[in-house]
């Protein structure tokens, strides 16, 4: 019964991407002009493009936290503790709305980043909807009798594919063109590494393991970092 | 100081793929021809192939545990609880030797299952040297200034891309062809992802996504299953 948010204050819509769309016009007819509305969802464009012209003090937030688990059973307290919220002002987002959905965030223990809808739906793409894809095409390949004999690396760089598919289809549709040319850089970094193994050039395939590596151990250090700026 | 096995009755050789196949004629003339041999390198055709002709009384084995973690610190006194270990005898491996190296996995914990080395390397280029791939190729895409947006999903699918790259480098050429076939299966995927994407096919999209959902879910299942055939 939707009719439990009229009156309300602020209003967060935390929906797959295409129900928060759907269910907008609905609920700026519950409640006033005043309301603080904002949103949970991975794209932001689409969102953005068509809330903001719904509601008056409408702001798009990304919290970048969570897991694969979804429903009311999985809710953690400390969720957004040390966690990054992004924020889509655009240009005519009011600044008090901007400091009162910031301000919601960092009373959540999150940090408020600001970005433009568009960097959010292109950095999103390589730093979460590619992974994403990776983790479902990687439990497409190997074959189902292989399964018995896989261990942790092949459980853990495919645990978000036990992520909602519905959830999932409408991220990546709603942003599928940055999508597309991410999967397209992915490619090209396989093809790198094919190449190397088929002509057995060692050296190549050394350097190529070994930035990676060093890029993702550069990727643990920022979390550290985090964490000590946010201290408790 | 390798003096040091002089005298054992048995011998496992733990190091990169390419040191084990170096090192084993260096220690075939420290042990007596009765010793007891074994290794846990993650390629099993060209090891295989070589210790089996210098120590009479060799067998492949390949516990499927660890992390990418390494270093004697990282040593866990139950690491191989509850785990599978593939052992790739040959039509010329004695039963008693078998029967040996078999007990000695089942002690410490592991579930022993015969596999050949062919199979062997066919299967683990699928269930782990694939993922590892993928993740040190996940890791070259992402451009390093988006890093600071990478939440669980990259960290999960690019964690085992923290392990040592020499140690990669020589699983991977030791088994170049097989891995080559791999990525092969795998860009096909990512290019029925991609026109899904690019026709904006929701139902094709949909069914990929809910294909590989359901596998990851069997994965966690078997887990299970292997835990509970193991009681303590």
């Amino acid at each position: 019964d939707l009719n439990i948010i009229r009156g309300c204050d602020a209003v967060i819509l935390a929906m797959p991407v295409e129900t928060i769309i759907k269910i907008a016009p609905v609920i700026s007819q519950l409640v006033s002009k005043d309301c603080l509305v904002t949103d949970v969802g991975s794209t932001k464009v689409e969102i953005v493009k068509i809330l903001s012209k719904i509601f008056p003090n409408f702001i798009g937030s990304h919290p970048l936290a969570g897991s694969e688990k979804s429903g009311i059973l999985q809710a953690q307290e400390d969720l957004f503790e040390n966690s990054l919220c992004i924020l889509t002002p655009t240009a005519a987002t009011s600044t008090l709305v901007l400091r009162k959905i910031k301000a919601l965030w960092q009373r959540l223990g999150a940090q408020a980043v600001l970005l433009t809808p568009k960097s959010h739906d292109k950095i999103l793409s390589f730093v979460s909807h590619l992974p994403h894809v990776s983790a479902f095409a990687l439990m497409r390949t190997v074959p189902k009798n292989y399964l018995r004999f896989a261990a942790n690396g092949l459980k853990d760089t495919t645990r978000i594919a036990l992520s909602e598919s519905e959830l999932w289809v409408q991220i990546f549709l709603t942003n599928s063109r940055n999508l597309v040319k991410a999967i397209e850089s992915l490619e090209a970094q396989l093809s790198q590494i094919k190449g190397a193994l088929r002509s057995k050039d060692r050296k190549r395939l050394k350097t190529i393991l070994e930035k990676a590596r060093k890029k993702r151990e550069s990727l643990e250090e920022k979390s550290k970092i985090q964490i000590l700026q946010n201290p408790k």
